[in-house]
């Protein structure tokens, strides 16, 4: 199954007063992951839009589990998880580069709207075509 | 029973491309909240480190309502939720104060450590005691 | 002369490792006072835009005085600076609440540039007219 | 003379509302950029205070000369500018990867003060050496 992993290095402003990475910023690495998953997937945001597609984000549970600290290198991984009729989840996980100790995990819920009535609808073929093994 | 209510107002440096709040903004919304509760409570930072507690935040699980923009102006209200032996709850919500929207909610889990062994520690009186009602 | 005052409490996701604002978050605040700034001025994002102007920020001259910390209650003072052909400036500063301390000032230059064709442009009357006092 | 030289890669919670990098997010670029040079030149940031020394950003000067994108590569190149007798300054650019264009210059000055008496004290000589060759 297709997954996507970009690495990044802490940087100085990402560190809170405790001296490590805060809650709120692991966020957006795992957004970043998202977007990079998208674009592997041939699914970046102008693509969907130009066939009237948004997807929300409607829910995200994350795990924090060991702290990131400045310059450490971590690998975010996010790979399609499981669809329904309207949604769709991606798994996301964030590795520290130099022991492969897991830093936080996330499950990411996402639905599809309509760009312009904004209503939900059935998870498109060119994103549920990418989940077909994951359903098997 | 205890709650704690903060009102900001979106900020065009919060708005990502979309014109919405950011997923990632609302963990700091809710961080924001967080303090403040723990002022509510008497149980700043600075004091829990001199009694040697650390409170580590260990899963958010946040749900996305509805959209954010800019100006708009966001209550957030945070209140403690439920108690285990090592682990307490937060439960936090966003309302939007024109219209009264619920935009985001969340449901916060923290351990205690202590702060020279990090091991976890049950967790003390002086967060239980804030507890005793939402037990019943 | 028209000045814009908007006052803001300082954040802990805006405190860095050293316990104070990160210098970076100054800008973000410099940008909501010049955003409610163009707001008293009549001179909304939108409506520069729906008549084909963008204004482009080409300079920050930023002095940082003290610091300010978490709880800090601080106002952000934004009023227009100088006008020439093609530019003009805004002036900015940042008093902290409790004891009318100056923490920071900046100097900010912007040009007006055709929204079609990204070219510069003579800075329009609707914004000029603002400037009109500050010149005498 | 020594200088640092890291890459970066836009990402999108990087981006605003008008699709380039926001204003005030280069100022944490050119951070981490002075952070890489004080490790390139054996000066972090605990040696200094290891020493009492802290060095305080007093004024940054950033000319904001093009806009970047999401995914753009930047690389943001720092190097020693001018010392004096409590101050020195370091010269920054941001370069952008496919074509080489300048995207934005800064010019920032920091003084050194005493960690206790939080005084200004002349720049030290581990700092100092690395502006004799610029001197000259």
């Amino acid at each position: 199954m297709m997954e996507s992993r970009i690495t990044i290095q802490v940087r100085s402003t990402e560190i809170d007063i405790n001296g490590h990475v805060n809650n709120a910023k692991y966020l957006e690495y795992f957004e970043w992951g998202r977007e990079d998953l998208y674009e592997c997937l041939d699914l970046p945001y102008t693509y969907l839009l130009s066939q009237d597609i948004i997807t929300v984000t409607v829910n995200i549970n994350i795990n924090y589990r060991k702290e990131a600290i400045q310059n450490d290198r971590l690998t975010i991984i996010s790979r399609p998880g499981k669809i329904g009729n309207t949604s769709f989840t991606m798994e996301q996980i964030i590795i520290r580069e130099h022991d492969q100790a897991v830093i936080a995990d996330a499950y990411v819920t996402l639905v599809t709207v309509d760009a312009k009535s904004r209503q939900k609808i059935p998870v498109p073929g060119l994103i549920r075509k990418h989940y077909e093994n994951s359903e098997s």
